[in-house]
């Protein structure tokens, strides 16, 4: 599938264990523990990369936003690749 | 399922009419056209009610941001409610 940036080669093996604490939030199946989370299994690779590097960016203001900017404030783009690629595949 | 707002009472029938500009980027059953968009079918109707009240708030401040803002900027909270109701309860 069209990976997220084009520099970029994403890895849905490594995407599962870079994903280790995402579950928590948005479950090992992508579907979110609490309404007001997104599911996230099958969305658009691209869409997801574009929203985890908005977070990163501080572009998502409200307190969502700055929770999610501090969940991935430490993952380089290769790991949001990754990520984005193994959720984006699950059914 | 639980709305949006505890105050309002969402109406599918209602956001199936307020949803019609948004099937062209989001698809009339929720797929989004573009990779970069979305898919919202299915998607948790307080998730979708929450995002769309931070594009109005200018809470997400990126391109696409900007764009949500000025789609939803004529809509009223029970128009959010009834339209995220209707692209949660879309399988």
């Amino acid at each position: 599938s069209g990976n997220a940036s084009a520099s970029i080669t994403a890895d849905t093996n490594a995407g599962k264990m870079k994903a280790y604490t995402c579950q928590f939030c948005h479950g090992s199946n992508g579907i979110a523990a609490n309404p007001a989370y997104p599911n996230i299994n099958g969305q658009n690779e691209q869409y997801l990369y574009q929203s985890m590097k908005a977070y990163q960016n501080g572009e998502r203001t409200n307190t969502m936003g700055k929770m999610m900017k501090q969940q991935l404030s430490s993952l380089q783009n290769q790991d949001l690749a990754d990520i984005a690629a193994y959720y984006s595949t699950m059914d």
